[in-house]
């Protein structure tokens, strides 16, 4: 082992886990760790001591201790570092690392997705969001928050279910066995419904979607005509990512390949299978970093 | 003044203020008192010390004082009084009155809207709720809260203007006058629409219902469309109010009269004016019980 050897440290933290990738700079895995979620949202002590939870797992499989890490160069893809003042947060906060690059996770999966080279990525899982990215420009649609945002996702399929069980309930429209399913899990009632609502997140009303996937398989009317407006709804960011110049979009999270059938048959020609993760982003950035040193 | 005389209490509570009838069982108005919400979910004591607060007006104004109210019947349309148990709760707890009878503001807003005759509401304001009532049976759709009801309400209408606004901003449809009207009030910002959406009540969502309809005045397409949508959601619930059996439906709250227009043309002629308001519909109520009482 080089004692002067110089290292990458890619990490990926989005808002259940943390995942890190240790290389050296000519891209050899040493290797990798998992935490829990290192979302800036929830702090930056906290999103440090998440990394670098994952950090000594892959220093442990690299044989390798925390001696080495003021010669490694670290990108972090982190959820919730949405503006410049988050990002400067992380920066300039003490750290072991030889330097730190910062972007959010979606921006590294791109990065990942794309090997660096310009594509876009559609995020579509309990949330959506769109990123495409050309000569370090980045542009982001979407991803602003389950209320005003997040169409297309798992979450809006879930709310839109939920609300129309309710009609069904009260005869507005038609149930079907998936109107019924939803209901019978609230013993046909409204109030439980309503507290259920009261306390739901996204996440909760995302765990709908398997339910609508399923029925949607045995052509239930409801789960169809859900699954149509949620492709349509994710069919128009996938137009914009192209209008923006995307010719090669990957897509990720849970809904992507259950939702991809309902996508616009248009559109379709633009998908591509990623090259990489967003560690693989990560460590991109990371190496910018030894690149702007030496240059 | 009689001073064995048996009078009649009606108190319409909803959200935001109380107001108190007094009358003669014959029916002739003594006083009338306004307070602050008496919603059931604020809690019973508030509740009747709201309406005792207007019932003071009311007799004030009667110049009576509360010595006639153990002769007093009452009748209560509550907001929040959804279920037997909240409804128990307000007979239960020691008050004034001769006795009580107490419903939601919806059942007693259509028991006035139609002076106790066969007939249905819909309530299109910052929330949606129908009723229908027939032989004091009574059919309730919708109201079940903004997250997983209250369809073709304002709440909803500004939710829809505020998440279009959002895909406008990112690029993924057409700016029109009215997204970039919504947006300059948050200054094109994505992170002021976040932080705002992260407070925001139905009521906020709802105060952009105006907005709304100034701009289909001038045609905007963003406008018409959303319109169009709400007017078809209310169409559900009149229509559900028709194979209830309603044959005649009285339009509630401030975004029925603006909305009519863009309600399906075939729904129209089951419209008509209310005979009566919620404290007319709660005197109703009142009278019931003493009916119970001397038949």
């Amino acid at each position: 082992m080089n004692d002067n050897a110089v290292y990458l440290l890619g990490a990926d933290g989005g808002g259940t886990s943390c995942r890190v990738r240790l290389s050296t700079i000519e891209g050899q895995i040493l290797g990798e760790g998992r935490s829990g979620s290192a979302n800036v949202r929830l702090g930056v002590d906290n999103a440090y001591a998440e990394i670098l939870k994952a950090t000594d797992a892959a220093l442990h499989q690299a044989g390798l201790d925390r001696s080495v890490l003021s010669r490694t160069y670290a990108g972090f893809g982190l959820a919730g570092a949405v503006d410049e003042a988050r990002r400067a947060s992380v920066r300039d906060f003490p750290h072991p690392f030889a330097s730190v690059a910062i972007e959010t996770d979606a921006h590294t999966a791109c990065l990942g997705a794309h090997g660096g080279k310009p594509g876009g990525i559609l995020i579509l899982g309990t949330g959506s969001c769109g990123v495409y990215q050309n000569a370090g420009q980045f542009d982001v649609i979407g991803g602003w928050g389950f209320m005003i945002s997040d169409q297309g996702s798992g979450a809006w399929l879930g709310l839109n279910l939920v609300r129309q069980a309710m009609l069904a309930l009260d005869g507005v429209i038609e149930q079907t066995p998936l109107s019924q399913a939803v209901l019978a899990r609230f013993d046909n009632s409204h109030s439980q419904v309503l507290d259920w609502s009261e306390q739901a997140r996204p996440r909760d009303y995302g765990a709908f979607a398997p339910l609508v996937l399923q029925f949607a398989a045995e052509q239930d009317s409801l789960a169809l005509r859900l699954l149509q407006q949620c492709g349509e709804d994710a069919g128009e960011l996938l137009a914009r990512l192209q209008r923006l110049g995307a010719r090669r979009v990957c897509l990720m999270g849970g809904l992507s390949e259950p939702l991809r059938p309902w996508l616009p048959a248009a559109l379709l020609p633009l998908l591509c299978a990623p090259v990489g993760d967003a560690m693989d982003g990560a460590l991109l950035l990371a190496l910018g970093l030894l690149n702007v040193r030496e240059s």
